[in-house]
This record gives structure tokens, C-alpha cells and sequence, in this order.
């Protein structure tokens, strides 16, 4: 079709890099084209950290539950939802700021970061290097806040690690498309046979990975979904000054 | 650097289309970009409602609060926040989905969504199309959940109109990017001056535009985030089985 196509295709989550650092230029380059992705109402409330220091990439592997890539790719990128900094505009405009406390605020400013997010990984792959997103730091929100010294308002949702790919990754299968499609109109009935024949290629894949214990789709995200795996994230959320009434 | 950078660097949201259909071949190719685009822990909780029907487009674009865009570009892509999908998975690993009614299961769907939107923007995109993101859908939640018929536990979360471009849109000016790139921790003084520069900006933007009534950041972002400008939103969801506790 062609190349941003086919790169988009491809898309694998990478989780071994090698050492290598990644030259500022193109770190430069694809952070600019996350600045110019679209954002809705103009409102720009993502902000980015780039941590390149050993240690602090070695404490948000752990606060991510255990993630070494993190630590071993040279750059990680945090993405920070950023009601601080749309505060300081409405206060400009002589008002108080209240949609940090609005479900609204939250799902305008989380979609924003996939944008962002994904326009940076796909800048980051354009240009030869692999990525992996991290959605883990929710886990530890609070920790976060200390750790990159995020102000009040705000906190980091999510982020990718960055660099050279040491032993690249396979895709992972998809749910048949059959199921992320429908045309016109939502069709239910789509969705059961679709399950089923993804809990069957989820298998297989594990079995290819030589994982010790495959796990259908079914099965891995109802021991995920059955119950609410990041309880605290709420509160901690709400001690730094974000709230959904 | 490369024609990926180049394309994610100029991105404008296009609101002026030709009625030229897309063809199913290039409709088929972006979506598949977005399938195939990364989910926090495989979890797959979004699915995509193509619109081409006119009649279908002219309601979605008075439920958008008045977007004639999307009623005059041939296609629109409605992104659906679903855990009426996860749900038959949990349900047939013997479990009770509860992520649903969780912040973290709705910041994990928005990003993921957000992925999507950006990863088939930029896939129309290299193909020659214009694209413009619509939060706007969810102004009408509920109205949106009866047009495209979407089951409990799901809603419309954002979408895009995509087409020909009729008349190219102005790139609209940014932050500067002190405000948005961190390095190693959050710099809090990084802010202000960046919002005065953006202000001026702006008002010079909008001016090059013509618009009668010019408006700097502070005040468009002041005026729209003093309050919940979508406060029915947390409601109609309810009524659709989604809630945050």
C-alpha cells in the first residue's frame, strides 16, 4: 500500500533493546511530531517528561510493576496529563478551572495522550527504533507524582520506552476484525464467534512463545477485568488535585 | 528526516471535503492500521462504527453540536469505548466483569482509543485523505448509543471525518515546546512565559484567519474549562451500565 501503511501494520510492542543511546536529534524529531498531533478544543493538556538518567528509569520499572525494558532502553517518555497547565489559562482569563474534576476532562485528556502517544511511536519505528507503551505507572500514581516532581493537577497516565530493538518481538494476534468493524451499525452478534476463535490463536501463540502456561484472551482478561486492579489510583489521583464528581 | 515525520509534523484537522467516495480498498487499509494498533494487556476494549450512509452523518453531525463537516466528507469512523466485548471474555473465563465501572478501566479505554483515532489518522493521511477528530459525539452521549445501536457497557467515545480535501485547513500555532517537553522532571517555570508567547500566537492566528472575534489560548481555554461544559455525560453513561464508583 505504502510504507507509513505497512509500518502501521506491523505495529509489535518491543521489550529488549540494546544499551545504545539515542541521538538527541532524532529524539528531538519525534518528540515535535507529539507536539503537533491534534488536541481537542485546542486545549494542549498533555505534557511530556523525557528521563534519560539510569536511576530514574530503574525506579519507574519498578513502580510499572517490574518492567526491566524500561530500565535497559536508553529513553522512556512519560506522558502527563496536564490540568496545571490549563489552569494557569483559565486563570489568565480572570476564571477558576473545574473541568480537572469532570469524567469529561479525564476522557478528553486520556484520549489525547493515545494520540500523542501513538504519533510518537510511530515516528519512533519510522525512524528504526522500537517502542513499547507502558500503561503500568498508574499503578504506583502517587510515586510518579514525587518521582518527576509533577505539580499539582496533574499525573502520568502513561508511556513508552524507546531504542535500538536487541531481539525483536512478534506480533501479537488481534480479535478477527469481523469484531473491531461494523459498518452502519453496532451488530452483537459478531462479537461471540469472534472470541471464540481468538481464544484459539492466543494459545497457539503462547504455545509458539514457548510460554510455560498459555492463556486464552478469555481467560487473561477475565482474571484482569473481574475486579478493579488499581484501586488506589483513584485516591491518589484525587490527593493531587483531580477528582471526578 | 523522513516522509512518516514530515506527515506527523504537518498534521491539520481538515474541515472542508469534497464528496468524492473513499474507496472500500483505502477504508479497508486505515482500519486495519488501527486492529492492529497496540491495547493495554491485549485487553481490545475498542471496536469502530463506519458511517457512510448520509442520513446517519447529518444526524451525527447535529449530535456533535453542529459539525457540517461530518455530514459533507463521505465516511465517518466512530470509535466505540467497549466492555460489552470484554465482558463475554470475562464472562466465559466463569467470571464478573467489574473494570467497567472503574477510573482505571476508563483512562486504559480512552488511551487506547486515542492510539487508534491517531494511528488511523495518520494512515489516511499517507494515503492522500484529510481527517478531522470529533470529540463532539459526546455532547449526546445517549442519542449516539441509539443511532449505531450500541449494546450496554459501551458508548461513542470520539471519531473522525475523512475524505478529500476541498480547501486545506491552516496549521493552527502550539505551545512552545518548553512547555511541553520535560527533560528528567517536571519544570514548573517552563509555563508561564510559554502561555504568553501561545497567547499572542493565537490572536495572530486568528487574525491571518479573518475570524471575526480573534481569541488568545487563556481565554478560548478559560472559557470552555470553568466549567463542565458536558454535564449530562456522566449520566447518560450510567444509564448505558458504565460508571465510575
Amino acid at each position: 500500500m505504502n510504507d507509513t501503511i505497512h509500518l502501521l501494520t506491523r505495529h509489535r510492542s518491543e521489550r529488549s533493546f540494546q544499551t545504545r543511546s539515542v541521538d538527541e536529534e532524532l529524539l528531538s524529531a519525534i518528540i515535535q511530531t507529539g507536539h503537533k498531533a491534534p488536541s481537542a478544543f485546542n486545549a494542549q493538556h498533555i505534557s511530556s517528561v523525557v528521563v534519560r538518567a539510569p536511576e530514574t528509569r530503574q525506579r519507574i520499572a519498578e513502580l510499572a510493576g517490574g518492567q526491566p525494558w524500561i530500565a535497559t532502553a536508553p529513553v522512556f517518555i512519560t506522558l502527563i496529563v496536564d490540568f496545571h497547565k490549563t489552569a494557569q489559562g483559565v486563570a489568565r482569563a480572570g476564571a477558576e478551572q473545574h473541568i480537572h474534576r469532570c469524567l469529561e476532562g479525564m476522557l478528553a485528556a486520556a484520549t489525547d495522550a493515545g494520540i500523542i502517544l501513538s504519533t510518537m511511536m510511530t515516528a519512533a519505528r519510522s525512524l528504526g527504533l522500537g517502542v513499547v507503551p507502558v500503561s503500568g505507572i498508574r499503578a504506583n500514581a502517587s510515586a510518579m507524582i514525587e518521582l518527576l516532581q509533577l505539580p499539582e493537577k496533574t499525573f502520568a497516565l502513561c508511556g513508552m520506552a524507546l531504542g535500538y530493538v536487541l531481539h525483536p518481538a512478534a506480533q501479537k494476534p488481534r480479535l478477527p476484525i469481523s469484531s473491531f468493524r461494523h459498518d452502519e451499525r453496532y451488530d452483537p452478534h459478531a462479537i461471540a464467534p469472534a472470541i471464540g476463535e481468538h481464544d484459539q490463536a492466543m494459545l497457539a501463540h503462547w504455545q509458539r512463545q514457548q510460554r510455560p502456561q498459555p492463556q486464552s484472551w478469555s481467560s487473561s482478561v477475565g482474571q484482569r477485568y473481574s475486579h478493579n486492579y488499581r484501586p488506589q489510583l483513584r485516591n491518589q489521583l484525587r490527593a493531587n488535585g483531580l477528582d471526578i464528581e
